[in-house]
């Protein structure tokens, strides 16, 4: 018999979530029977949405229900198996969640290749986050060489697979990030054209001086005073692909006026902007293979580069997640559940 | 010599436009010469965005310059001319403003054929407007059969053919007008399915019963109170052409808080919406063709139907003008300047 110990939310959060929103439990697991095989959970990814999913406000997935298992993405090796067509020690990426163990049919699993690049990665730059970049940018965004790209939270695995890949197709990519450190990392160890910092005291001006030609896309992350600093730049016929807004993501209500609204749209009026909200998942089947082809050519030849933020154990799992919406993390922000059989 | 009576911008109104935002002044034009004619003004169009040319942000057109006369798309007739192409008694559409007469060399001008239509339709349906409700609704909004389609201001020349065009592409059309007449007319005279009166008290749940499959395309042309009513009915990938904001045109600042952006741009997100400004001019290449042959069509048919609502006299102009921005208006609005000789 093995077990599973399960982070479950025991509460809605109002703001950010505090430690009580969650209930720790550790579970007996039954034996498998014929077509199951036994996860043990060696990443589990930590991502802004998830916070979206701690909410019962209506959304484009089911919010998690008080009691279960809180929701995310996980590589995983196999530990037994009476599943034909996997063994122990095979690699999988999985949508296991907050646990330490699960036991699967096989299905929605995908197998890794631990030779083709290190397994964390299936939950970065070659997984959700670095195809949300890929497919926003490139099927709403459509940089032309030349343009000008703008992204926030650049160093996170979102931002800094926009701002590469924006280059990769010839634009000039304009990174914002919060702190010395990580706009130093936009130029150091992402290529970005220019760097920002937007706790900076000039940032607006900063902001006009990076952006001489004004903005041709704006891949919307974050929301808040940093869109509204860009919103003042974008040219006509900009686009702005809507991937996040994670700086309101613990909005526990509407933000005092005035009400900015009207003139976003007047904007949106004036300039012909294309404003255009997307979850990944829509451009699976259109662009999925092309991601997988052209990101694995990117990171073998050095275009494209990403940075992990790599937390360990599954209790770290609270404290991390209110890091990420709240900017304190640097990379792709991944728990170690358990021992890493491939590094 | 002949001479023109002119009504000049004779400074930047705040709010509602007065009075005394005009001047008015009697001109005597010159003699023609080679390779010129004169236009007297029959029709003069009054639209919303006229109200924007007469502030001085930043826009997608310069401002009138203080002293200039106001702009604005004329049907004239031919009175002179020293032009190759052009004889007396020929009709023009051309861009000559709020003004009796003027001279023209025949840059952008348009010959109107009497025969086939109205001439004053060359400023409604089968004009500017018309053409705004086509390309904005067939190009952005993208109606499928069985879709529905909401759109306000629509007793007005542009949602009044985004209705019909609806309805003509197989989708539901849901109309919205101030008031009991206008609410009747979006169904006798246009075909609505649905019409909704938004200074009903019971609006909202009126709007509610409307749309029991929620909206796919909402052609935003008024904004305010109107558009957040609909917003909370939008579907996952709903499209949302913005072709005006006529609610807010008079606007002096951005109205009291709570800051509604942001839930907007969630909504943007978890819906997955796009969102598109325009104007007309951008699809001319693309769409002016198709434009012409199916509303030529429509009208013939009676699929399209339309309703102007004619006021005399120039010096009618500014009380028209702040009509229309505050809805007091009914169908295509146009000044009939001086004598239609086609009618």
């Amino acid at each position: 018999m093995s077990d599973t110990t399960q982070i479950t939310l025991a509460r809605r959060p109002v703001g950010e979530p505090p430690d009580d929103t969650y209930e720790v439990r550790r579970v007996e697991l039954p034996a498998l029977v014929e077509g199951q095989l036994l996860l043990r959970v060696v990443y589990l990814s930590l991502d802004p949405y998830m916070r979206g999913r701690m909410s019962d406000a209506p959304s484009y997935a089911a919010p998690v229900g008080i009691g279960d298992v809180m929701v995310g993405g996980t590589v995983c090796v196999v530990e037994e198996s009476r599943h034909p067509e996997w063994a122990p020690g095979d690699v999988a990426l999985s949508y296991s969640g907050w646990q330490t163990r699960a036991i699967s049919d096989g299905t929605g699993l995908r197998r890794l290749d631990p030779e083709r690049a290190p397994i964390s990665t299936a939950l970065g730059v070659m997984g959700m986050p670095g195809f949300t970049a890929y497919a926003g940018l490139l099927e709403i965004g459509r940089p032309q060489p030349g343009e000008t790209v703008v992204v926030a939270a650049a160093t996170g695995p979102v931002g800094s697979a926009v701002g590469q890949i924006a280059r990769a197709r010839g634009a000039r990519a304009v990174g914002i990030a919060g702190g010395p450190e990580k706009r130093q990392a936009l130029l150091d160890d992402f290529g970005f054209d220019v760097a920002l910092d937007h706790r900076s005291p000039d940032f607006a001006d900063e902001l006009a001086g990076a952006v001489p030609d004004g903005v041709d896309v704006y891949f919307e992350n974050v929301g808040g005073e940093v869109t509204r600093q860009v919103l003042r730049h974008v040219n006509t016929f900009a686009r702005i692909p809507v991937c996040g807004l994670v700086s309101g993501y613990n909005a526990t209500e509407a933000p005092e006026g005035p009400d900015r609204l009207p003139g976003f749209l007047g904007l949106v009026l004036r300039r012909s902007l294309t404003v255009r909200g997307f979850i990944q998942d829509e451009f699976t089947a259109s662009h999925g293979r092309d991601f997988v082809r052209e990101m694995s050519g990117w990171l073998a030849d050095g275009t494209v580069r990403y940075r992990e933020d790599v937390v360990d154990g599954l209790e770290s799992a609270p404290e991390a997640f209110r890091g990420l919406l709240t900017g304190r993390n640097f990379g792709k922000l991944v728990v170690r559940v358990s021992e890493d059989p491939t590094s």
